[in-house]
């Protein structure tokens, strides 16, 4: 590989030659041998939303010159268009204040930014100046928990809500289809009074309604930005009205409702937004659990299992065995729901541990949540898309469990007595029989009258 | 001990003689000999409101003779008054559904009201019958999820955030009261710019206020009660219009808005409410972790600490050395933030294993969402009231640690240049001087220009 | 209530005319009103063995005097003999260092020995004193991990250990007794090859000898003990060789192999073992939620689950649906472990917030790990007496599900070939008839072939 | 790109022209768009290792030709050279048993061997049977866990265990080297009596041995391995001897101590070996997170905080600040900590959640647990060469703390009584003078005397 050297306060660096990034970006890479997990680029083009809002917050505010403004705009887009990608090598397990990828985007703008106005990376002098331009009137303390913000948030808005309202629909659709399916409810896994799939489904659509209230509920810690609050949180160096003026502009850029954190210095040190929307995203992971475990037990068998529900053959099933389909996408989402469950403890852990005006834990932090909130959205979309959408009752299984389940006896109590019901009930228990069977055989009723008395779908309630 | 006989479908069971419960409470006392937690009161007094408001619903409805509900009324509201507290003595560690608790309920109300009424507890028959009257149009399972939203929305609106609002206001005040003391930030634990002692205090208001913002914003789901679902959320066996009116007369009886669930077959099977509350608790915890731990290490010392601030003294320090005020409030509150966090996981480990009409984990979700809302509440009162109240600036060591940091150099910039402010830092940091003292040695600016220019209050910025 | 006026360094107090504590007991009483939670007997009695120990000790060495090592001793026996259990009022959110605990100690042993020396409680000048008597050779930050030592190796050996191991020989006895009864076997949920029900429960006996082993690996590091170390773990104030001799001192009076901590300095700052032991203890609540919910999942119905295992009815079902026996037992033991699982979470925030010289979170460690300790055994006790010793197979549901499933067509395969065994199957699982009768209506063998070539119990392996 | 076709059961499938991968790996990438996260290389090698291992001890058994044997070990070598590692591009979230993962494999060896025996990919018959040959007397059920112990077992003894150690080691180094350092002591972050800066670090070090002996402990669960167990645990299908010898032949090949597992139907159905392992990974970022909160307390500074230790400049700390030399490593280690104790929860959670014959929470368990392993070594590295090499006392620090202190009065008990010490150390604190100044002030002894009776160094034990 070919380098150049790039220099700071410490003294020469070698950076690959091809490489837009500087010495402070370099060093990190050798600094921090520790795992793979890449710096998320959610959070660089957040970074990149921020840089150009602040260039153009700072020329609108008379400390940047118009020029430099927009050629900092003009990098920014390019790395909101994923021309840059390979630009941010740096990992989550930095400095806690992710003040090296914010040198890192700090970094790679000047340095293209030169090069697009006719520089060589090279040159002793560069046209823009990573921290005095690109970095004006910010500090590592305020710009990383903005750009992590943004990331976010829009992860939250653009991915996972709609993904997991993919599969609410679909849920309500099916709900709404199955209404009139009476089957066997169950509670404490064992066998109960019936309801209908329909209900069974609705169950899980009002969950997830919850969830997406409670996710919903945390945009609004999550829209305010650190930004403007500098080192500490006092705004040093800023210009007077930037911090509220930046967020502005943010949210122009955005198209999100983003605004100035009306308190920075808890904009700084702690991170109880992100505890938030960890939290909404648990919840949910724990109401998908539920789903996920539901559908593969409801849909478990072919023979050996509850069978009421059909659901879509994705893979080959065993070759030898015909209707062995593998809950495989239940799966997934479950193995998904129990990661964003420890990310939730991971982001608790971190967001406990800020000292005076930083959190230092604001990479792993913005990680997790990222981490919890595609997780949850792309194995709600695939789950809808490889399994909801096909469920379907197996109508058989569905009416032997009917027929078969001895609760139904209770319907008899007010035509033969509760005293000769459960006679019925116990004779049927006893010997393995049906219902039917059992009360013909003791005399207690017609064949006829039992057809007409015990009726499941006069059981599932007025609800 | 003396006792009497009673029987259920089993046989008979051992009862003390003076005890109001019956055969179905014994049977759990006998078969869950599991720890100590004992079901909270607040869930037995949330079962007191709804047995009346189920009892006065019921005579509305005209399926229960109005004296019956009264006597029932009557001895909710001795067990609201908390006369009858040792007659719930079972464990959280029973069956999962609470059925036990909620028997344990019926019993005492019946046999009680049946010895209001005249009768003796050991009489064959009883005026009062604990299923058929105290449980009439309600089931365990939408009983017990009812008693735990009731317990948890009153000690969440009467307990925590009244007493977390006493810290935060507190610490309002505080923040007001010192926000001209200017002192050093830290940022990595490392020195930085400085702010004031109010503006750092103000961050831990806003936490707080964001805190109680996501508890308060977790309510509406928690309003939602499950009655009227029955046993698997059809709502079998309840008159025309119950859910509605019940719930309603709870709000009335609770004073709380309380409101019946869309959807019953969520509210039996799913406790997302619960961990949706949990989450915001654990919020809370991790915020005040933070504050903890920095008012300890901002009171560190006295010598060789921070010492920035003092705090009570409320117990005997070391009586050979005076000034050792071990933060002891600051350690029972951090600890207690621990416990919410364990407590968090606990409840979505539950919440994440329901299964089909029923989640099987009541108990132990509600004790633990209880328990935390009670110790963040209680320890945000004992924090408040023996530590944050008596926090005080230690000026003398604010004053010499403004005084000994070197990044006021800063402030030298504009007038002598970066390079000779920079001149100044090194020989100051080398030296181990201040930078005054480096400042006059090396001849670049007099003492008064020191005094005028080396402002921290110039330095706090326009927040 | 009548009160007796007890003094220290900061003046006087009220303290119950009748309770032996002294000063510093009632000022934590008065200063930490947070939850309910009292400091757990266990860890009292913990400390009276080491109170007894430290003044036998303090005797042998020549530190303290024969008649009050004497008296001390005595009334550490009192306490271990449960005595004087109501004179440890205090909680568990105390000073994070237990100072107060080790103090409450401290006073009641000094008290109570001046009574029993003919003293009253009121005399000005007490024959024994908590400190220089009591608390001699000893600190608070010594004292108290040493306690909680104690009481979790006692607890884990005494408590948890049997009982876990009851549950095991249990499932071992079951496993063994059913080794021979051949059942479907299921993955992901899906009917799978044949197994026994022996087999299947050796897999819960393999899990449970694996969690005793890893709990017993902890015990080690359980038995290091801090005392000795004092105030800081330089052991200042102790006499020569002390350390050495309080331990074995100890392990003599407990019967137990502690021995004195390596390193003292961990033994104060950190506390890892419990870390450690908590840990296992989790690993043992995920053996046993797995467990739990097999046993479950396996007695569902009685007539629309997987019934292929019947377990004690313990408790009043249904009275109208026999057959209904809820899994109660199920329930609470995975409510236990879903609590153990959240305490190890509480115990790891604890112990990773050390500083220094000291970690302040052990009250809240030691109680969590108690707990989980003791939840463990009591839930696993209570399963095994109430469910486990009665799981009876249901040879008439095993049989059926056996017969019916499709994925003995295997065993045609080297009979008829492949191609001919999935014809079987097929037409099998798109009518809906078993594989006997889709094999005769197809013609490819003889009733009497089908019974000797699709024999289950050849299916079942070697192993 | 360019693709081929390739058939299943199912049907046909485009794949990659260029890709060895299959029907079956290709459906899974359609099925599974879930995050990013792919299965760990570590997992594809240990598949490597095993199916290599099967191979050859099929041939040994005779079910399997010696050249197919040959061949299939040929590209293992290739595999495990890393000369493939284009060829894995699944998931974590896919199947829960991790079949697609397994068939990968099984389609990329037997495509790439017929490759190598000189067929083409595009060929209708292949020389290789990616089920019949390369999965010989294997299933998903047992490769999959096989797989995940020797990746897991490989990552803790050849990644984690000797990073560890190297920082434990320079941390004993460093320990005796400072081992005469005096400094003062800090209980609940107050300053205490002294000890030397080696004592402190010996504590560090202890706290890594045990966390070292932990993991060790858990070693022995995770040698033993499924594979022989087949779809249910019984070993159907794999001929007589397969498991122990296939073992024997894992061991022999990765040079690691593994053996058959005891128990097969615990190998599948649950993963407690991870879970024990993740809980001792847990144990040890417990320890780390203490050890990195302390480091970078005790270099705060460099003026306003405590400052008694000084560690290496890494990066430019601020241009203007010199001495801002933020503790960046105690920053990464302490998030990787954060994150394990995470990745804990939902190892946890995971495992708590098999079913019957199968846990199907595989490739998140391995996932997580692989995840762990190697941030705690790679982060114990990192923060070792850049962090802990560097560790100086800063003597000057730590002799003006030692002097400031007032806790050294202590000293002077014995030789001018407990009474003139306590007014000493009450004028020191009360004037903000040091001991010497107001003993000398109140004529309670001389400058000699002072020097002479006030020797930290006598006051830090005989441990």
């Amino acid at each position: 590989m070919e380098y150049r050297i790039e220099r700071d306060t410490m003294g020469e660096v070698q950076v690959p030659a091809d490489k837009y990034w500087g010495a402070q970006t370099q060093r990190s890479l050798q600094n921090f041998r520790i795992g793979e997990n890449r710096m998320p680029l959610e959070i660089v083009r957040g970074f990149a939303i921020l840089k150009k809002a602040a260039a153009l917050t700072n020329k609108d505010l008379g400390v940047l010159a118009a020029d430099k403004a927009e050629i900092i705009g003009k990098v920014c887009d390019e790395i909101l268009a994923g021309q840059l990608d390979d630009q941010f090598p740096l990992v989550v397990w930095q400095t806690g204040s992710g003040t090296q990828s914010n040198m890192n985007v700090n970094e790679v703008v000047a340095n293209r930014a030169h090069v697009l106005l006719g520089g060589t990376l090279t040159d002793e002098k560069k046209k823009v100046h990573p921290n005095d331009d690109v970095n004006k009137s910010q500090s590592s303390n305020d710009t990383f928990p903005t750009g992590m913000h943004i990331a976010v948030y829009q992860q939250v808005v653009e991915l996972t809500i709609p993904k997991v309202q993919k599969l609410r629909d679909t849920l309500k659709e099916k709900a709404e289809k199955f209404k009139d399916v009476v089957k066997i409810g169950r509670t404490h896994f064992m066998d109960a009074t019936p309801l209908t799939l329909g209900m069974e489904l609705s169950g899980y659509v009002s969950q997830l309604d919850h969830g997406l209230n409670a996710l919903n509920n945390t945009l609004d810690h999550l829209s305010e930005l650190a930004l403007g609050g500098t080192a500490v949180g006092t705004g040093l160096n800023t210009p007077k009205g930037y911090a509220v003026k930046v967020a502005e502009k943010i949210a122009e850029l955005s198209g999100l409702p983003f605004k100035t954190a009306e308190n920075k210095f808890e904009a700084l040190a702690a991170h109880d937004a992100l505890v938030e929307t960890s939290g909404a995203l648990k919840q949910l992971a724990v109401s998908l659990m539920k789903i996920g475990n539901d559908i593969r037990m409801l849909a478990s068998g072919p023979r050996c299992g509850i069978g009421e529900i059909l659901i879509p053959e994705n893979e080959p099933g065993s070759s030898i065995m015909p209707g062995k389909v593998n809950p495989t996408q239940c799966e997934a989402l479950t193995m998904v729901c129990a990661q964003v469950i420890g990310n939730d403890m991971a982001v608790a852990v971190g967001g406990s541990n800020g000292h005076f005006e930083l959190n230092v834990f604001k990479p792993m932090m913005a990680f997790n949540v990222l981490n919890s909130a595609r997780l949850i959205g792309d194995a709600c979309e695939s789950f809808n898309d490889h399994c909801a959408i096909g469920i379907e009752p197996n109508h058989q299984a569905i009416q032997n469990n009917l027929e078969n389940s001895l609760m139904l006896v209770t319907a008899l109590n007010t035509h033969i007595g509760y005293e000769n019901a459960a006679k019925i009930a116990k004779k049927a228990h006893k010997e393995g029989t049906t219902l039917r069977e059992a009360a013909l055989s003791l005399g207690l009723l017609t064949n006829e009258q039992f057809d007409e008395w015990v009726d499941p779908s006069k059981m599932i309630g007025s609800l």
